[in-house]
């Protein structure tokens, strides 16, 4: 375990009174210790003298993020870290300003400081869930930026991994579909989260609260079954485990941290050798026939998706990336392709791509 | 299209006569196109002159089979080769005596030669549905070796390939579990197998039978609920479909073609460095701890559990491979890791792998 940082000074009281301390049972052990880790791999790295916080909890009432916030207030006492929480009330729901309030009320209750209510306005765009997801984003993106907060740790389950990983079929396939939800991530303006209770069952948060005589929220929504995920929970999850066996949910946990794994380690290859590989092009860019062709195909597919993502903003399918693919593995004097977006040729040693647009503006 | 072989001699009838050609649906087309690519990337390398057949088909007398061997009929004429098939009774059934019969028939009738039925004794090991596919497999070895037949083609589709990655869940987790079934494999014994309708939905060869006016059988056994591949289609496939949305049967096999590329990429790489970074240790091997750590983590586990693999023939599970990896990654002088069949042990520059028996031996 990493040694805890020294408190700045003594007159400041870092980490809060402490909170009341329940029977240590093995739910609480776990979600200490889950917690323990992250806030343990940033403490070198603590907010500044004007930050009011050191972490930030996002809370919602209900069992994993109730646990999370106990355990994290224990862990963040012990660390001398000042740990707050952040409520962000949808507005989509008859009550929900009396559920924040009642969160904001059991987070104070645990010892976290500063607690912070953000009522958002939920869009539509992307569809409610996605609306819905990144209105609340924004709202901890910026209770990190007004704390000073050096990030906001969520109380993402095993359960909503497994069920990402299957919701993820819906969108694609293959590695970076279906690698979930990361364990710590950073958004566009460099806010951090972190999810340290992706090792956890669902279960057990609940059994967390109950240990700690904490009573939680069950969100309504999490019954809807007009929401895609919930479907999956509720039908498509327990139907594998019946149907296939035990373990599956972890199966497919396991798998996402797997697979994220190996697409980092891919597209760090990449980040090693991208440059020397490719050449400015008219309207574009050109890749290496040699270098492709060198590479096993899971790394060649990646390069022409990378290229073409970073190049034009476009997400190429698998099986227009196949077609890419064939100009070096299969290459007989094909004509150009017209993907959408982009034009792909062969000019000898070299696979052009360029834009859609110059084709038509230049032909 | 590659180049088809020169008959071997005008008096040897290859391809046989030609089969009764259906009007050209697009089931039939599909079909036959799939088998062509197989049969086109065979045709460097066919069968010696003793041999009585180019390929054979594995035939059940099911859809997919037929429509496998219907197109297989034809696209072997088409080239020139000599198409057989092979169908094996497994006696598990009343009657399955005549459905062999049957299929043979059929076969014949569609022009392919040989037609060689092999009846099987089923153990028991592994399961039901392992024991039948272990005697299903042997039976094809053999008549690949009766024959100097190049290989067999066997008619998997893409649902076969979507059930598969679901089962793959119950056994494991990350890309080698779910990488489903290869289009083209080896046997122990140096078989080749080719699984050309591996893109093919099940209902497309039902449609390529009904097109040749072809019956097919419906094996009982897919309606039986106490196999797991069965519940998998009949209850696991639609509930998914139905809830996440359609589409998902095809990006699970797509996942699997990719997740299959991604493993053979890093094993590519595995292979090309192993050499470099291993050395002879007592009653053991040892890895060098630098090699380890300066590959991603993807790369670094997979390194760990092919050196336990191809060492000990030991398969590490992924929590066991974490711990192997922290030897490496979060190194603060640990003791001796003792996992299953193996103590695992960093000496300096050095990670140490000794067979836990000789451990006990010199203890």
């Amino acid at each position: 375990m990493p040694t805890p940082p020294t408190p700045v000074s003594a007159e400041v009281p870092r980490g809060g009174r402490p909170p009341k301390a329940p029977k240590l049972t093995p739910a609480i052990a776990e979600a200490r210790s889950a917690v323990r880790v992250v806030l343990g791999s940033w403490c070198d790295d603590l907010a500044g003298e004007g930050a009011s916080a050191d972490v930030l909890v996002g809370l919602s009432g209900g069992a994993d993020s109730l646990a999370l916030a106990l355990a994290t207030a224990f862990e963040a006492h012990q660390l001398g870290l000042r740990a707050g929480a952040v409520i962000v009330d949808h507005g989509l729901q008859e009550g929900s300003e009396a559920v924040a309030a009642n969160a904001a009320a059991k987070a104070r209750e645990f010892g976290l400081h500063p607690v912070l209510i953000r009522r958002v306005v939920v869009g539509a765009e992307g569809g409610p869930e996605a609306a819905a997801r990144d209105a609340r984003y924004a709202a901890f993106a910026e209770a990190v930026r007004e704390t000073g907060a050096r990030g906001v740790l969520l109380g993402h389950t095993l359960d909503d991994q497994a069920e990402t990983v299957l919701l993820g079929l819906a969108r694609g396939s293959g590695a970076a579909s279906l690698s979930g939800m990361a364990p710590e991530s950073v958004d566009a303006v460099g806010t951090r989260f972190a999810r340290p209770f992706l090792g956890l069952r669902r279960a057990d948060t609940e059994q967390c609260c109950a240990d700690s005589h904490v009573e939680f929220w069950n969100d309504p929504h999490n019954d809807d079954p007009s929401y895609r995920r919930v479907r999956v929970r509720a039908k498509v999850l327990p139907k594998l485990e019946a149907e296939i066996g035990p373990g599956v949910a972890e199966a497919l946990a396991r798998t996402a941290e797997q697979l994220r794994e190996d697409d980092e380690a891919f597209q760090q290859m990449i980040d090693e050798f991208i440059e020397e590989i490719v050449e400015p092009a008219e309207a574009g860019i050109a890749v290496s026939v040699g270098a492709l062709e060198a590479n096993p195909a899971a790394l060649r597919q990646r390069i022409i998706r990378y290229v073409v993502r970073s190049e034009f903003g476009v997400s190429l399918s698998r099986s227009h990336t196949l077609a890419v693919a064939s100009l070096v593995t299969d290459w007989h004097g094909q004509k150009a392709l017209h993907l959408p977006g982009i034009r792909v040729v062969r000019e000898g040693k070299w696979i052009v791509f360029s834009s859609a647009d110059s084709e038509s503006a230049s032909e």
